[in-house]
């Protein structure tokens, strides 16, 4: 049987065909596990797949991580190493003349670095470099079964972190201590990392991308928890908001217009709908409760091997829905200085509708 | 006083009107935080701050951070942001021209994704964009008294950490549990990220950049514990390596040998001798003993804002050592499908010699 790297750049070959592109340079590590099933740390080194339309794909990584690649089972066997003496270059030349790469439409990644963009044009300068992304990710937007099942896992993990991370919410616990509960949790059961675990108290909550810190739970405190974490991969995010000791008529009020935004943002959710029009629907609701102006945020994002991928649901997103594409839904409202509330869940579009992949209680909860 | 990025940003525009250069724009997070004193996180969203030689820098940053923004006390008060609709280009165009960067050498980094490099260059089509990361990088290279003081409690965590680490060492405990252990520790005392936490235990210490896993620790293991945390932005980087139980004869050879490089190497260090020296030395140590091939990386690299900067500590870096410059020195020795041996090291370069920022005991421990 094919294996699922090898399928995927089958396809990718015939969209690139029509498109008069020869080759591809990925080296971004969603697009290597997803295209060459590979999984490696290189930080600032380079890293990378060349895949030609007609002979077999070659990787390129540093001598250091040669020992793990063997014990990879990878799909593609061809490997070209270099020291940190040497550099990525002339490796990366070799490959791409080695497979008749060195004119035409090379097909390279947004996020592919300056200067590995600029090492490229040095090893094949009659061929164009052009940005891909578009081909490489588009491919990715509709999920298998399979994947959906690990992204499902993910959020398992997740869901339960959160609760853990709930029964440590205490008057005078820092937010640290309840991210550790969340992480250890997650961890446990078998996901291989937590990129962000967000625990933001009271004012800190208003802060979307805040820092989780030792600051002491107060009472009276709105309490976020939004964590993301991968399972071979594939990303889970999720959010909730609870109260410490008790909660205010308007903090009640912020919550149920937020609850009430994603309820009616979900079941707008089905395939043949733009990604603009789930927006609009939480957008409304936050709109006609008077607090559009603190909903500072697209309503969501698309999730995979990436933690924030298409489609965007945001305000002017034409992207249509399609069955197996899966993402976040995630209103939020954030009074300055006071406090903010975010729930978020993760969803998978079906043949008529959606349904959830992973989801916290939505209940409003004080602790 | 002058805030230390107005004092860093002064010290650019000198080293840019000497090199043609009429401004920079950077947007990668160690040079936000160097010279725009910016701690921000914005996944896969443009930041950035454009410098101009003779006017206020801008910052530009998407909307939903405008509020973390304003919370932190900026140095440069330019702030110009962007919705998720609308995307960066427009406001970059607009600071650009209002800095009068339309035309002449733009500086940006190696670093800046491709897309974004496009975008510059459609915003400014009559300037030319130059990769400018080595002088950025140069500014870094020496850091001051404060810098080293943040990088010396940064140190101070990861190597109490370590030890609460080894505290739960013990047989039938996962990886992943010793490395709870560890970065709750560092987390407690103060540091904001552990941007890795390797726990590898016996074959896995083979493995570099090995995943922390849920693998036993067994009698015999030989234990590699390396972890980056940072402060301040400020990395430590420390490894220690243990043994389970006992210790045959070649573990104890393989590990007297890194010991020796690794002493060999730091008593090396001292201003003007080009970093290959350092790594002469040690490799030197490891190649008398018959081990050069399994000593598959560099002796060390620098460490500041980045876990990775310059100056490398690499068989031809010629690059001069200088009073002030920090970095790792971390030999190792992987006997493939055995286990592995590292240790390391933070030292600072000083006027005569050099002094440890941090480090972990040396003598073989078997717990």
């Amino acid at each position: 049987m094919m294996s699922a790297p090898r399928r995927r750049v089958s396809k990718l070959r015939q969209l690139a065909e029509h498109q008069g592109i020869s080759g591809f340079v990925i080296s971004t590590t969603p697009n290597l596990r997803y295209y060459a099933g590979l999984s490696v740390i290189a930080a600032e080194r380079f890293v990378g797949t060349v895949i030609p339309l007609d002979s077999e794909p070659v990787t390129i990584v540093p001598e250091l991580e040669r020992q793990s690649l063997k014990d990879q089972r990878l799909p593609f066997k061809n490997i070209l190493t270099y020291t940190d003496a040497e550099g990525p270059r002339v490796v990366l030349e070799r490959a791409l003349r080695g497979a008749g790469l060195a004119r035409g439409t090379l097909g390279i990644e947004g996020f592919l670095p300056y200067k590995f963009f600029v090492a490229m044009s040095r090893a094949v300068p009659k061929a164009k470099l052009k940005d891909t992304s578009s081909i490489l990710l588009d491919l990715r937007l509709v999920k298998t079964r399979d994947e959906r099942e690990i992204m499902r896992a993910a959020a398992e993990a997740v869901r339960k972190g959160i609760d853990a991370g709930i029964e440590a919410v205490k008057v005078g616990a820092t937010e640290l201590e309840v991210s550790f509960e969340i992480e250890r949790e997650i961890k446990e059961l078998g996901c291989e990392a937590v990129p962000y675990c967000l625990v933001l108290t009271g004012k800190n909550s208003v802060y979307v991308h805040g820092i989780t810190s030792r600051t002491r739970i107060q009472k009276g405190d709105a309490l976020i928890i939004d964590v993301a974490a991968t399972r071979e991969g594939y990303f889970a995010d999720l959010t909730r908001t609870i109260f410490v000791g008790s909660a205010t008529a308007t903090q009640r009020k912020v919550y149920e217009t937020v609850h009430k935004a994603q309820e009616k943002a979900i079941r707008s959710v089905r395939p043949g709908i733009p990604a603009c029009k789930v927006d609009r629907a939480a957008r409304g609701v936050i709109e006609h409760a008077g607090y559009g102006k603190y909903f500072v945020h697209r309503t969501g994002h698309g999730l995979g091997l990436e933690v924030h991928e298409d489609p965007s649901l945001a305000e002017h997103c034409t992207t249509m829905l399609r069955a197996g594409m899966t993402f976040t839904v995630e209103p939020g409202i954030y009074l300055p200085h006071k406090y903010g509330v975010r729930i978020e869940d993760d969803i998978a579009v079906t043949g008529s509708g959606n349904i959830p992949l992973g989801q916290c209680p939505k209940d409003l909860l004080i602790v």
